[in-house]
């Protein structure tokens, strides 16, 4: 297939390094003031060449990706809320060409999930977006498969820089500011971490796969959410819960018509206490009792996997 | 669409039971003797009763089902060896109509897989066979979107009998014999206990798996495998493990060229050493690390699930 990809970020170049390893041409790869396209293949190589050393992708501006010749829009510019703009009108007009949509942005999907859905019943093309929820694991593609009608219930740990900062916390014994500020050494949490720590990225991943179970019959939205995060969880309280075999984690749950994300005790042993950076999402079926999937929930190359995947999975247009 | 089952065990008589469910009609239903078949679809509960209450299905012979009317043959009959029959005869008919075939049996794409690959290329229809490897677990689907040669490794639990035969003997300090004898009582070993406990049921599903990660460039089979079962496991084994943090599993793995299942010491905490009945595989990937999928790997509805979502991954004929 011939892809746009919009977004140089860690996503969007990972996507434009690995397509050709999955058989598919890029044709245009936007960041988010410039742009290079060409209907036969763009040079990835100098593209990604040219990000890095002069900061920006091509000659050309952004218009000429989303306008420009592609059968898949790789929607891989950052998360926005609310409006979910200008990801939102990205996915638009991909859908309005009769194009497909592949997002790695949550915006779209977690904040005007049925408007997205009712551009992609109007159009030839379909909207995929298995790498908005937990990087590289096939939650939606297992969820796609198994029937979401079948699936009572889900839950899981999907922001890997919470759960390794709570792993850190409980395995050294040491202050959650402390081990922010290890974290942040080490790349694994941003300078501002609001996202990650307040439990915003784990509860717009618990919407979008809420909005997939529903099937229609409802849709959530970000505020929707009951939502905490990891601030306040204290060094003594990981300390107590050791005591009785437990430790924190930062759980996001869907059940019902419920969509939560906060700090919860799990027994140390359960599948649920991944550690470090890991994700699992377990989805509760109604005949086959738990499925747990875990693994990278983040990253360029891993979260790039999930896009192809998706790519992999379009019909011919 | 339109399913005939083959197999009236608890895979076949489950998928039976499931499909409408999920939106198919049952057009046929055979045990090893009869048949019931009927193009608009077969009364489900009669036959299920009928099976009950007389031993059969319906009035027909099997070949009503095999030559009847359905998109989808189900291949739900006992797992064979060798020449893999009559299973692989059943496949070779509905494709040879232009017809899909979705297996649960696992003779035809452990011993004759090339032979099987060649016949779904001279025919419209498509060959899936999630339900061989894992029931539940969606290992194939996933490997599917991944991408084979994306993947260089995978490991994993197959055999729930073997698994909970052995956790219960390093959680009870109870010899192989005894806890064969309360498997048996309990329904999770077979009066002939011989598949699951010397390792062929894990090493047919490795095989499997190995033939799909090959992509074509090579073939195994049965014969191919190393393997050995858990027979010659001694709890005094599994102590001396357990004074190490490591207890034994019978694991299968696929690495480069060799498909191999035996028993392994393996850290009581990793997430390989999961418990009881439950399966676990482990896909090593280029680009996204370790992909962990366990679940439950057997069983009537567990093992649907895999065979409908398989049907629902069918293009229409």
């Amino acid at each position: 297939m011939k892809v746009a990809v919009l977004g140089a970020g860690d996503v969007g170049r990972s996507v434009a390094e690995l397509a050709g390893e999955y058989g598919h041409t890029v044709t245009a790869l936007a960041d988010s003031s410039t742009a290079v396209a060409d209907p036969d293949g763009i040079d990835v190589a100098a593209a990604l060449d040219r990000k890095r050393d002069e900061g920006q992708v091509g000659p050309a501006s952004p218009d000429a990706a989303l306008d420009g010749e592609y059968d898949v829009l790789v929607e891989a510019t950052p998360t926005t809320l609310d409006d979910a703009q200008p990801g939102f009108d990205h996915v638009r007009t991909a859908l309005e060409r009769d194009r497909h949509a592949v997002l790695a942005n949550k915006g779209p999907v977690a904040e005007r999930y049925d408007e997205v859905r009712e551009l992609e019943v109007a159009s030839e093309g379909s909207v995929r977006f298995e790498a908005t929820v937990a990087g590289a694991i096939p939650v939606l593609s297992t969820v796609e498969d198994y029937g979401p009608g079948h699936i009572s219930a889900a839950r899981g740990i999907m922001n890997g820089t919470a759960n390794f900062i709570l792993t850190r916390m409980a395995a050294e014994g040491l202050g959650y500011e402390h081990v922010l500020a290890e974290a942040q050494d080490m790349g694994v949490a941003e300078a501002d971490p609001t996202f990650d720590v307040e439990g915003i990225d784990a509860a717009l991943k618990c919407v979008i796969l809420a909005n997939v179970l529903a099937q229609g019959e409802r849709t959530y939205r970000l505020d929707d959410a009951e939502v905490e995060g990891i601030t306040e969880v204290s060094g003594s309280a990981l300390e107590l819960a050791h005591e009785d075999g437990r430790t924190v984690r930062l759980i996001g749950e869907i059940t019902g018509d419920t969509v939560r994300v906060g700090p919860r005790l799990v027994p140390e042993q359960s599948d649920l206490a991944v550690s470090g950076t890991t994700n699992i999402v377990q989805l509760e079926t109604d005949n086959a009792g738990r499925l747990n999937l875990s693994g990278r929930g983040a990253g360029g190359p891993e979260t790039a996997t999930a896009v192809l995947s998706d790519v992999g999975r379009l019909p011919e247009l």
